[in-house]
C-alpha cells in the first residue's frame, strides 16, 4: 500500500500518536487524522492539530460530531431503553459509529484506500470500528496496530514514542484507561481490575460524590417528543445543549454513576465504571413516560427488544441490518412518548414524580377503586374464567393422573 | 351449596369483615377464617380471631407464612431478577400464592368444598388468588364476593357493616388501598390516581424520606449461597430475620421506593408506589454478584427469561407448569451465584462497592489492559475476521446492489 | 339504538341470515349486509343480495377484497413466516381485519352506529373482528348475537328461520364447521372433535389425496421481490392471479393441508384441519429464498419474532400498534428478499430444488472445502479462541470448584 | 509436548488417518486412536484398527457410543424440537458432544495430555469438539492439524499420505463431504456449493427418491413417554433398535431430506442436504403430541426456547451452562408428553393421523361448536372487554390524538 493515504482516528493521546509515524514507517502510508470531536472536552481537543502534524501526519481535521452523536445513536439507544447488562447506558459503545462514519467520509472525501484505529486486541473498541468501516466501506483497508506490531504496554509505547521523536506529555504510569464523550465518562483498570475492591472516591469526574452534593436537592422537568427529548424545565434546547446542561446539573447531585462486571464481546469478563449523568437522568424520565404511554403487549416485546437492542450496539453491529431493522421498531413504537416527566436529583439518586402526556392511556376511570361506569366488575368473571382456562384444564389432567398413578 | 364449609382469606379489614355475614347469607355457608401471617405487622394481627368470630365466623386461624413466602417466593423471583415493568419487585404478587396454597391446605384439612377472597373485579390479585386455587384444588369452589354483590364503594361496605351488625373500626374515607407483607407495601388509590401528581411525601411507611436520611450512610455486607441470600455482615440469618434486619436498616436509609404506571393484567394502566427496602438491596447485590459469576451467554438468556418470569408471577401464573419449568431454568442457572457483595446504603441510593465470589469467572489476567500472556491480541484478527463475516458479506452485496440500481 | 343503522357481515349462510331479522327485532336497528368476497368461491356468493333482502336486510352490499387480503395481509404474514403452533398458516386470520375494516368504511359511508358479525362466544374470530373493530372505529357499537341470543344449536337457529320466515336452504345436520378465501378452507367440528381419529379422507375440497395425485409430479419456479411473490413459472402476475394459479396447481398435487390441535385465544385447544394450497408453496419458497439472502444475526431474529407475529395475527391483534411495529421491522428485513426459487409439488409434498437471487449472500469461495484464498483457515483459531472464552472460564472455574468442594 | 500421549478422533478416512503420523512428527506425541461407533455404518468401520496401526498409531479403540447418542443428545434435541434455521435436524450438532466426551473419558483413562480431531477451520465441528474438550477437559492441550499445517486440498492430503506410506484406498477426487450417525446423513461441498442447482437425484444415500417409493404408503404408530419415543407399532424397542428400524422404514418412502442453505457458526453461508430419516418423523409424531399435551404458555416459551437450544447445539455449546438449564427446562414441561401417534409415510411425506394421549388436554366439550354445559358463550363477554381493553384504550388515543392534530 506504500504511498496510499490513510484516515485514522486521531486522539491525540499516547498512543494514536505512536500510530502516525508507525503506519508510515511499517505500512509506508501518508497518514491523515481524523479527530472527532464527542464532546471529549476541550482539554482534550487543545493542540491536537500541532501535535498530529509534529506525529508525522500529512493533515489533521478536527470535526464535531456532537450532534450527530446524540440525535443518530444516543438518542436511538434512548428511546429503546437500551442497557447492557442491567446496567450500561453503552456510552462508549454509541460514540464509535459516528467517527467511523465520519473517518469513512474523510476517505472518500481525501481518496485515502485505507483506515486505522488505535484500539487494542482485547477490548470491544477494535470491535465497533472495524465492523462499522466494513458496513460503510467494504472496500477500504483495515489497520490495527495493536494487533500487528509488537508494543504490549504503555511503557514500551512511551519508548517507541521517544525513539520516534514524538512530542507525548505523559508519565510512564497512568491508572485508568477511560474514555470520554458527551453522553459519558469510562474508566477501567488499575485498581478497579479487582472487583473485590470499591471503586476509589477520586476516580469520578463528571458526578460529585453523592455524599457531598448540595443538602438540597433539585427538581426538573424533561419534555420529550415522540421518544426523543426536547426541552428542560420548559425551554426547549438542542441535543447537545440539553445534554450539557443536564451532564452539569445531575453531575452536580452525584446522579449517573454505574459500577459494573460486564461481559465484553471478546469474551472475557471486565470491570467497568461509568459516569452518565445525563443519561441515567433521561432513561429514568423516558421509563416513566414510556409507561404511561405505550400499550402492554408493545411495552412488553420493546422490553425484550432493549434487551437485543443493548447487545448489538454493544457489540459493534450498528450499521448492521437488524440493527436498523429494531431502530424502526423503536421508532415506530414510541410515536406517541410525547410528554414531561418531573425528577428529583438527590445525592445520587433521581426520583421521577410526575409524568404528563397528550397520548397517556392511563385512564383514572378504569383504574380506580371507586364507584365508576368504565370497568364492570362482572366481566372480571368472564376474563377469568377464559384466561384461566389452559392451567385449569392442565390442572385438572394433573390431578387426574396423580390419582391415577398415584403420583403427585 | 348450603351448609357447606368456605375457607375465607380474612385480613380483619372492612372488606373480608362484611364478607363472613354475606357468605352466610347469600350462599349458606359456614365460613372459616384464614388469616395468613406474611408479615403485614403485628397492628393488623391484633385481634383478628376475636373480629372474625364477631363477625360471625364458624372459626379463625392464623397461620404463619412469612418463611414459606420467603424461600418458596421470593426467593425465587430473586434469583431470576424479576421486575415487573421495569420497576415493580412482585412484593404482593408474590405473597398470593403461598396465601392461596394456605388456604386450600386448610379446606382439605376442614373438609370444605369451598375458598373465597376478598378481591374486586378491577385488580390483579382476584386472578393470583383465583388461579392458584385451580392450580391446587380445581375441585373447589371459589366465591368472588366483589364480583358478585352489589356493593360498589367503601361507604357501601361501611352501611353493610352496620347492617350486619359487624363491628369496623373504620372511617367512611380511607385514602388509599395498601397491600403490606414482610416484603414490601404497595399503596395505590387516591390522589396516586392522577400521575400528574408526584407520590405525597406522607404516604411512605417503611422508608424514611431520603432527605430525612441520616447524613451518615451505611455500609453493609450481604452474602449469598446459590443465588439466595445467607447472611448480613458476616452473620448468618434466617430468611425472615434476615429480611426484617435489612428492610429496618434500608428503610432508615430511604432506599426501596419505587413510583410506576403499571399494566394491570384486566387490562388497564394503575398507578403504584412501592416500598421494598430489604428486596431493593438484595437485588442490588444480586445483580453484581451474578455479573461476576454467571458465564455470558447464560446471563443474557436469563436477563431475558426474567421478563417472562416476571410477567408470570405478576399475572397470577404462580402453580403454574411453565412458571415451574422456568424456575428450574433459574435453580440451575444460579448454582455458582455464591459470594458476598458491599453495598453503601445512603439518603435513598444504594450502591454496590465490591463483589467477591469463589465462583468468580472474572480473570485479571484477560481483562487488563496492561502485558499479560493470558490473550493474544493477534486472536482477535482472526475473532474479528470471523464474526464480522456475515455483517461484512452483507455489506458488500448491498453496495453491490446499490451500484447496480443506482439507489442506495 | 331503535332506527340506527347497523352494518352486518353477512355471508349468506344460516347464522348471518337469521342474524338479520334479530337485529331488528331485537335491537330495533335497520341491518345493512355487507359480503365481503374475499375468495370463499362463486357458489357462496351467488344470490347473496337476494337471500339479504329477503331476511329482512335494508340493503346488501358486496365487495371484493381478494386483493387487498393478500397484499394487506396474506403477503405481510408469509413474508414474515408466520405460522401459529408449528403448523396452520393463520388463513382465517388474516381474512378478518380486512372484512372489519371494509364494514367500518361501509358503516362511515352510510351514517350507521353499530357493526355486527355471527361469530360464537367459543372462537377466535369474535375477537379478531372486535379488535379491529374497536381499533378503527372506538366509537362504534358492537353487536354480537351469539353471546347475547339463546340460540344455542344448529336446529335452534332453523327452528329460529323458519318462524322468522327466512327462506334457509340447509338440513338441521351440517357435519363441519368451515372458513374459506382465497389463502385457505378450514375445517373444524364433527368427528374432527376427536383429535384420536384420522380426518376423514373426504373431508378436502381444495387438495387432491396424495395418493391420487398425478404420478408425474411439477416442477415450478416462483419469483419474489422484496419478500413478496411476483411471478409463477416466469410470468408475471397480480397476487390473485397467482394465488389462484398456484392454488390449483398446488392442490392437484395434493400439496397443502395441515392437521393440528391449536390453542385457541379463548383458552380451549381446538382441532382445526386446514388447506392452504398456495400458501403452503410460497412459504417453503420464501424460506428458502430468506435463507440465501438474509444475514445470519438477522434472520435468527425474526425467526423468534414470527413466532411473535403470528400469535398477534392468530390472536386477533392486527390493527394493534405492537403488530404494525413487527411488520416494519419485517419490511426492512426482507428488503433484499429478492429472486426466484424452483420446487418440485409431488404427491402432498413440496421440495425446493433451487434458489437463486441477486441479493444471495452465499459466496461459493468462503463455503468450499476446496482450496480458497477467501478464507485462512487459521482465522478460526484466534476466532474459536475468543468464541469459546467464557465458557471456558466458566468450566475451569467449575472444575476447580468441584476440586475443592469434592462435588461435581 | 514430546512423548506425551494424544487421543485423537480417529474415522479411518483420508483426513484422519495422515493426522496420525503428523501429530507424530510435528508435535512428537504418541497416537492412540479412538473410534467413535455413532452408527456410521459397518462399512466405515471394517478393519478401522488395522487402518490406524498401519498409520503409526500406538493404540485403536472402537467404542459404541450409539445409545449414549441417542439418550444424551438426540432425545433432549427431540424433546426440544430443536430444527436449525427451520430446517435443519442437527444430526452432526448432536454426535460430536458424545465423541468429545468418550475422547476426554479415554485420555483420562490412558493419560493422555492433549487431544485431537480432523476438522477443518471452516466448518463449524472443530468448535464443536473443541468446545466440548474445553468444557469436559479444561486441562487437556487441543490439536487442530488443519488450522496448524499447510496441507489445502485432498490431494495435498493423499500426498502427504503417499509420502508418509499411509494406505488410503482413495482416489483424488470426492465429490461429496459426508458426515454419517445412527440419526442422520449429511451431504456438502460438490455441485452443492451452487444453491441454483438442484441436488443430484444420486446424492441420497437412506432415503429412496420418493418418485420410486413404494405405491402403498404405509401407517405406522409412535409410542412415547415423557417426550422420549418408546415404542413403535406398538412395540417397545430402545433407542438404537428404533431409530434403526424408523430409518429403515421411513427411507424407504423417502422420508427425511432436508436441502438448505444454512448460517454456519463460522461465519458463512454453506448448502447442506440432510437424510434424517427417523428423526423427521418422530419430530412430526412429537409436534402432535405435544399439541395435545402442553399448556398453552408453556407451549409458546418452549416454542421460542427451541431456536435457542437448537442455536446452542448448532454452535458446539452442548457441555455448557446455558444448554444444560435449557435441558432442565424441556425435561420438565415435556414431563406429560406421553402418548401414541399415528401417521402415514407415503412418497415422501409424513403426515400424522391421530393422536391420543392419557395427558391430553383437547377437552370435546368446550371445543364443540355444538350446545354443551362447559363453556358459557357470555363469559367472552366479559373476556374481549378485558382482553381488548388495552389495545381500546390506545387506538381511542390515538384518534383523539388524530383529530385534534388533524394528523391520521
Amino acid at each position: 500500500m506504500t504511498n496510499e493515504k490513510v484516515v485514522l482516528a486521531y486522539s491525540g493521546g499516547l498512543d494514536t500518536s505512536i500510530i502516525v509515524p508507525w503506519l508510515r514507517e511499517q505500512h509506508g502510508l501518508e497518514v491523515h487524522c481524523l479527530v472527532a470531536d464527542v464532546g471529549q472536552g476541550a482539554g482534550e481537543l487543545a493542540g491536537v492539530e500541532d501535535k498530529a502534524l509534529a506525529s508525522g501526519a500529512a493533515s489533521c481535521e478536527v470535526v464535531d460530531l456532537r450532534e450527530r452523536m446524540l440525535v443518530d445513536c444516543a438518542w436511538p439507544c434512548l428511546r429503546a431503553l437500551s442497557i447492557y447488562e442491567r446496567r450500561y447506558l453503552l456510552g462508549t459503545s454509541l460514540a464509535r459509529p459516528v467517527i467511523a462514519e465520519a473517518q469513512v467520509a474523510h476517505a472518500r472525501r481525501i481518496g485515502a484506500s485505507a483506515v486505522a484505529h488505535g484500539c487494542t486486541g482485547r477490548g470491544n473498541d477494535q470491535v465497533r470500528f472495524e465492523l462499522a468501516y466494513q458496513a460503510l466501506a467494504p472496500d477500504l483497508t483495515i489497520v490495527a496496530p495493536w494487533r500487528e506490531w509488537s508494543i504490549r504496554s504503555r511503557e514500551d509505547a512511551i519508548d517507541y514514542a521517544a525513539e520516534a521523536g514524538i512530542p507525548v506529555d505523559v508519565s510512564k504510569t497512568k491508572i485508568y484507561s477511560r474514555d470520554r464523550n458527551l453522553w459519558h465518562l469510562s474508566h477501567e483498570g488499575g485498581p478497579l481490575e479487582d472487583p473485590g475492591s470499591a471503586a476509589p472516591d477520586d476516580l469520578f469526574l463528571l458526578t460529585v460524590d453523592p455524599r457531598d452534593a448540595p443538602d438540597e436537592g433539585v427538581e426538573i422537568e424533561l419534555g420529550f417528543e415522540a421518544g426523543v427529548p426536547v426541552s428542560l424545565n420548559g425551554t426547549t434546547l438542542g441535543p447537545v445543549e440539553l445534554v450539557e446542561t443536564l451532564n452539569e446539573l445531575a453531575g452536580q447531585h452525584g446522579v449517573g454513576r454505574a459500577d459494573l462486571v460486564e461481559n465484553r464481546l471478546v469474551g472475557m469478563k471486565s470491570r467497568g465504571v461509568y459516569e452518565t449523568p445525563a443519561g441515567t437522568v433521561l432513561l429514568e424520565a423516558l421509563t416513566s413516560l414510556r409507561a404511561l404511554t405505550l400499550e402492554r403487549d408493545t411495552a412488553r416485546q420493546a422490553e425484550r427488544l432493549a434487551i437485543e437492542h443493548a447487545e448489538l450496539v454493544y457489540t459493534g453491529r450498528w450499521f448492521h441490518p437488524l440493527r436498523e431493522a429494531l431502530d424502526l421498531f423503536f421508532a415506530k413504537v414510541t410515536e406517541t412518548v410525547t410528554g414531561t416527566v418531573q425528577l428529583r436529583l438527590y445525592k445520587g439518586s433521581v426520583t421521577p414524580l410526575s409524568t404528563t402526556s397528550p397520548c397517556s392511556l392511563f385512564d383514572e376511570s378504569l383504574a380506580t377503586f371507586e364507584e365508576s361506569d368504565a370497568f364492570d366488575h362482572a366481566d372480571a368473571t368472564g376474563f377469568l374464567r377464559i384466561y384461566g382456562l389452559p392451567g385449569r384444564v392442565a390442572a385438572r389432567v394433573r390431578s387426574e393422573q396423580a390419582a391415577t398413578t398415584g403420583v403427585s
